[in-house]
Order: C-alpha cells, then sequence, then structure tokens
C-alpha cells in the first residue's frame, strides 16, 4: 500500500514523481484511489484549467509548448495533460517529451502527462478530471488540456474546462471540419495558427462569420477573440495568454468560472456515480438473478426492458 | 399512439412499412418502446443472427447482398441490419438501396434497414439489439448484420451475433489491421474477399497463421474456417453459407448457441438497467441535490467519490 499522505506532501513538495504516482493511481481502478481524491479535494481548486482542442494538423502541440513557455516566463507552476494520440508527449511518459517538449523537460516547474485515448475512450471522460484534480492539487497554477477534437469525449474534456481554446490552421477546409466537430460551440478564444502560411486572414474571417461576431450581443456577453499566431517562433502566443486573463477575468467578474466549476463537478459526480451503480450490476452478472433473467429473456418469455426493471429494483432494494 | 398489436401483425405478415416503423419505435427513446418490445418478445428466437464485420474496401455490403442472394435461393426469409457508414444501404431507408441491394429492392422475403453511426456510436449498442428482434419477429429466418470493423461498438455488435464472420481482402496490411481493431479474436468465420487479386493466398496464410490455426486444438473446439471469396461474382459465397450452417450446428450441439444468446441478452439487459439508473440521476440534475454536492466538490470540500456516494445513497433510498 501506498503512504498517500507523504505522497501527496511530496508532490506538493514539487516532486515529479510523486505527482507521476498519483496520477497513476487515480488513472486505474487502485484500491487507494478513493484515498487518494479525499486527500487531495482540500488542496484543489487553485489550478486555472485551460482546454486546447483543434483537428490534427493544427499545432496543437506546438501551442501548447508555447503557451508553457509564456505561463513560465511568468513564473507560473504548469501542468500539461495531453489526450492526443498525436502528441509528441504520447506513451505515458511524465516529464518526457524528446522532441517539441524537451525545452521544458528539465524545467522543475512544468509536470507533463500523457493520457493514451486507444481502447477506452469511454475512460477518458472519466480518467482526465481526476488527473488535473493531481496536477491543482500538486500546485499547478495552469493546467493546459490538450485534446485532438476529433472524438466526442475529447471534444468534451476540452469543453469542461475553465477556458476553453480551439485551435485552426490556414486551409484543409478546416472551418467547416470545426463546424462538423462541434467544436464552434465550446470555444472561449480562437487561435489560427500557422498564421504565416497563405490563407490565414480567410480562415480568420471564415471563423468570424461562422461564430456570428458580427452580430450584436448582449452587452457584457463574451466575445470569444480570434487570436493569429506562428507557435513555432512564438509569435502570437502572449497575445493568447492575454485572451486567456481577459476571459478568466470576465467569467471571475460574473460568478460563471465558480458555476463552471460546478457543471464540472456535477458531470464528474454523475459519471462516477453511474459507474458505480453500474459495477453493482456487473456484480450481480456473478450472481444468478441476471443469468437467470437473461435466459427468460433469450427464450423469449420476457422482455429486455422488464428484465431491466427486475434487475434495477432488485439492486435499489438492496 | 400507434396502434402496436396491429403493427405488429402486420409485420408477421411480412409487410415492409410496418417493419420499419417497428424498428423506427424501437430505435429512438418513443413512449410505446416498451411495450413494442413487450409485443415482440414471445415472437423472437425464431431467426438466427450473423455479424459481418471488417475494414473499409473489404467488400462488406457486396458479401451481403451474395449472402442475401444465396439465403434467398434456400427459400429463407432475410433481415439485413446495415450498421456501417459506408454501406450502399445507408441513409436510413428500409428495402432501399440503388446500388448494390437493387437486385432485393422488390424482394418481399428481405427487410434493409441501415442505421446511422455518426455522433451517436454509444447509442449503438444500444438499438441495434432492438433492431434486430424487430426483424426477428417479423420471421425473418436469418438476420445479417453489417458493421464496420473499426469502431469498438461496432466490433461488440458483430461479436454478439450467433455467428460472427471476419471479412478481410488481400493487401492493404488488412492482417495486422485486422489484430489491431480486435477483430481476431471474435470471427467464428473468416472470409477472404477479393479472392480474385494477388495476395489473396498470402493474405489467407497470414490469417491461419495469425489464429493459430494449425496449433493442435482440444477435440470438439470450433475450428474458424477460412473461405476464399469474389463476393462481386458470387464465387464462393455457397461456401460461406456451409460454414455458417456447421457453425450453427456445432454450437447447437453443445448447447453454445443457447449460451450466446443468454450472454448476449444479459448484456442487453445490464445496458438497459444502466440506461435507467443513469436517467434516475438525470432526474436528480433538476434537483437540487446535485447542485449543493458539486458545489461542495467545486471549492474542495468534498471529493468527487463520497459526493457519487451520497447521490446513489440518495437514490437507491428514493
Amino acid at each position: 500500500m501506498v503512504d498517500v499522505p507523504a505522497l501527496v506532501e511530496q508532490a506538493r513538495a514539487g516532486r515529479p514523481r510523486a505527482v507521476a504516482r498519483l496520477i497513476s493511481l487515480v488513472e486505474g481502478a487502485s484500491p487507494q484511489l478513493r484515498e487518494v481524491m479525499a486527500a487531495l479535494a482540500p488542496l484543489t481548486g487553485g489550478a486555472y484549467v485551460v482546454g486546447l482542442t483543434g483537428s490534427p494538423g493544427v499545432g496543437k502541440s506546438t501551442s501548447t509548448s508555447a503557451l508553457v513557455s509564456a505561463y513560465r516566463r511568468r513564473g507560473k507552476r504548469v501542468g500539461v495533460l495531453a489526450v492526443d494520440p498525436s502528441s509528441p508527449f504520447s506513451g505515458g511518459a511524465l516529464l518526457g517529451d524528446r522532441v517539441r517538449m524537451s525545452e521544458h523537460a528539465s524545467d522543475p516547474g512544468v509536470y507533463i502527462r500523457s493520457m493514451a485515448t486507444r481502447g477506452h475512450l469511454g475512460g477518458l471522460a472519466w480518467a482526465a478530471p481526476q488527473a488535473i484534480r493531481v496536477l491543482d492539487a500538486a500546485g499547478c497554477d495552469v493546467v493546459l488540456v490538450e485534446t485532438v477534437g476529433v472524438g466526442q469525449s475529447e471534444v468534451e474534456i476540452a469543453s469542461e474546462a475553465d477556458t476553453t481554446v480551439v485551435l485552426l490552421a490556414p486551409g484543409m477546409g478546416d472551418g467547416i471540419q470545426a463546424a462538423k466537430a462541434g467544436i464552434l460551440e465550446i470555444g472561449d478564444v480562437y487561435v489560427v495558427n500557422k498564421a504565416d502560411r497563405d490563407g490565414a486572414d480567410a480562415t480568420a474571417r471564415e471563423l468570424n462569420h461562422m461564430l456570428g461576431l458580427g452580430e450584436a450581443r448582449a452587452p457584457g456577453d463574451w466575445r470569444p477573440p480570434i487570436v493569429k499566431t506562428v507557435a513555432a517562433r512564438g509569435e502570437g502566443v502572449e497575445e493568447v495568454v492575454e485572451a486567456l486573463e481577459k476571459h478568466r477575468a470576465w467569467m471571475e467578474e460574473r460568478g460563471a468560472l465558480a458555476s463552471r466549476r460546478s457543471a464540472r463537478a456535477a458531470h464528474e459526480i454523475e459519471r462516477i456515480a453511474v459507474a458505480a451503480l453500474r459495477s453493482r450490476i456487473a456484480d450481480l452478472s456473478g450472481d444468478r438473478r441476471l443469468g437467470a433473467l437473461a435466459g427468460r429473456v433469450a427464450e423469449g418469455g420476457l422482455d429486455p426492458y422488464a428484465a431491466a426493471d427486475e434487475l434495477v429494483a432488485g439492486l435499489t432494494e438492496g
């Protein structure tokens, strides 16, 4: 058994291995998961969670890396959670990227964690918020969550951030792709990366049009800014950070940050409750009850809804 | 409100519109869903359910169409459920394909139904078994369920058939792709389609090797046959039907068919029960309980697991 309080203390003191260990404990179905979560709870709430999403090829990882640098220049501790199969941080490594993130690998103020999506996309919506809690409790001022804007769960993760950044790049019919993937509804800040390429202005215009940014809004409404960047050269990245801070300030002013975090917590609680009920049902699979009901359904003696009613009744009785 | 008993009677009498209507009722969240399912239950169990899956481009739709012809020659009534975005039956049409299935479009012994996957893959594992029940109750002797072997839910649907056919085609590194998608574990019968192309023998050999078919097996174990076909010309299709019948006979001999159907029913019941519990939780979202818990979690006063416990306790009490 792991000494959870000691591990939490080490994580707070900035020991990356302790952070990694805690994330591993909350990612899986560790018997100490609940103990870890209970220990983390009072330490959370300090981190600002920024979701970054966009189609493959728009430069999410490069943008994430550039944002890390920008926040480090401000003296902030930064956590990165990469939920993106195309991310160079892939492979389960903490502090580990041998490509673009190498500049941050030896920086004790940066934690990097990748999360595999393969095979358990359903489990991602589950594991990501818990990993964010660890990074938050470990003292990160900002947690950047990078997801590829393709799968539904991944879009969901990004959209549950405090501020969600949607990245696009010129060409590739990205505007349309973005609309298809539903990511036009979730952005608080839009970034047109690779803005040195042809078509960057056209993409920004198209985006402006699709977002209806030209239209009148109620006073006080958030008007998502569109920022052009060349992340690989760091251009425009300061403007992105400014846009993020503006959005944060806007939300805090209105109490919107607290309500967004409450909504995120509500989803998290719901998912855990559903999983708990699901596992109670799975326990019944070992039991004869489900087997007997299934046999009757297979023979046509009972329909599956009536069988489910019987199962649920048995479950909630005790 | 629909007159369900009349609709069921019309479906039994071979009226395709009644079948289509019933499928629509069970696919969605119709208020009459339960009534329909209860009416269907005693009429089910007669259909033999064959799942067909494989990567895009292996010729699933052509093979399905050729199998329909083969079963029609035997005087069987056939249902087709196409859960494949690349299928020519796509678009929600019953009896509707203007391309390869046109030969069956006017055949009163064939029902064709396509199911969209886009946007609700999670809902597919849910809707497909219910649509199969309709086709079964409508008097189909065989139901062919065509899914693209890419998504997890789709593989799951195919693997829950009475007999699962995995299709491959020469080249394209299909063997490896199949292994990746996990479809090598689910096949009862393997088909190498487009066998007139170069590399068909190599694909069959690779498959034979990957399946470990050269290895010793316990006597009585099922040894998945590998059948080579050119579905577009109907070549080898009779051999596929023979392989399917051999597998069916093998399962019936051992009582394996009944237990496979029980397992399928158990999964169906579980899914419905989980959904029912999930919707009870969703009902609580309107309630103050979840909101209050979420607020405490967002503030760090409570961890989400403890909150979920409270939520579930409240749920099962009332």
